[in-house]
């Protein structure tokens, strides 16, 4: 299993677009006319895995983002939240990722803040079960189907090994996704902390809208 | 300088996506919608370089290329072709490297015949002047701003170390670029063959259109 504790014997992709970032919100340039985000076809998880360090769900669904078609494959969870936004921690980000026709990949993060409880997070922490994989029907179209979007967009990798860089990210930090305390202590008795170390920004050019 | 003859001594990313291919076009999935091209600003040519294995051009340009902005970077040459069409080896290939805002690259790589002489070109080898940095104006929207394009969309690499992934490559077989054989020869003069050996397609998709 990943150990978070010796990131540094990770092996995998080592060049200078690593993720996560520590987003400085000035530091990217503000284009709001950049960002489009339509779902196609509801985004429905059907299979829980425990993965080890995190709830993996895998689904369907689409969407046109950046003007692009992109699928979504799986989501799954960080605590704490790995992208800091201005240094700022959320302490909870749920990572979306989509693959398009070509095999590029887009991850959409949304920070989840405490507040009431999540009914989608609800049927997933109810449908886990340790080292085995359940069937479900989860539609979760509504956590990205918010009106203004505001967020960040640059180019990255991987935040697990093999860390492959030429990720897209979407780090959307309005999302309106509150989860209870009691279930991030839920998920937390399942998990331990899994955010990979912040990386280098080195020279990318970010996008904000 | 780099050596053509000991590929295998070459370091950088060696995944699962290394550029060049040879292009099975029933492999690929054809669409014609997928494709859009639309030059914003000319491509022109500034400063005319001996990087050791071609000459490389840099220059100015935009395009809207598959629904999204990329600034013209540079242009450089391999003889032969490195991209391989069901199996034909064309004579020279030209490398248009693009990147956009985020920093995503996108080669448009045209496929050149020989017949009448490219009067562009021409000027390219009266400016070229070994081991050196010549600065020149030299417009070559021409290369690309013709009525029918057919080609193909897949995601590879640089084919010169570091030989970086996630780079998008448009390989357009209908270039109505022609060289002469003379030009052909001036050029043999200069360098050495540069094409890198091909690379295994394993599980990537392409487009054709």
């Amino acid at each position: 299993m990943l150990n978070y504790h010796q990131q540094s014997e990770w092996t995998g992709d080592l060049g200078k677009l690593q993720s996560p970032i520590n987003i400085v919100p000035n530091q990217f340039s503000n284009d709001p006319q950049r960002f489009n985000y339509d779902v196609q076809t509801d985004y429905i998880l059907n299979q829980v895995i425990d993965d080890g360090t995190t709830i993996r769900l895998t689904g369907s669904g689409q969407a046109n983002i950046f003007q692009r078609t992109f699928q979504f494959q799986q989501v799954h969870f960080h605590i704490p939240a790995e992208h800091l936004i201005a240094g700022a921690r959320f302490p909870f980000e749920i990572h979306l990722v989509h693959q398009n026709a070509i095999g590029q990949k887009l991850v959409t993060a949304l920070m989840a803040t405490i507040g009431d409880a999540n009914s989608q997070f609800e049927q997933i922490l109810n449908s886990f079960a340790p080292k085995s994989i359940n069937h479900v029907a989860i539609k979760i179209t509504d956590w990205i189907n918010f009106s203004a979007k505001h967020g960040f967009h640059y180019l990255g990798s991987l935040t697990t090994p093999p860390l492959t860089e030429g990720v897209e990210w979407l780090v959307l930090n309005n999302a309106p996704i509150t989860i209870s305390d009691e279930q991030l202590q839920r998920y937390r008795k399942l998990f331990k902390e899994n955010a990979r170390h912040l990386q280098p920004l080195n020279d990318r050019k970010g996008y904000s809208f």
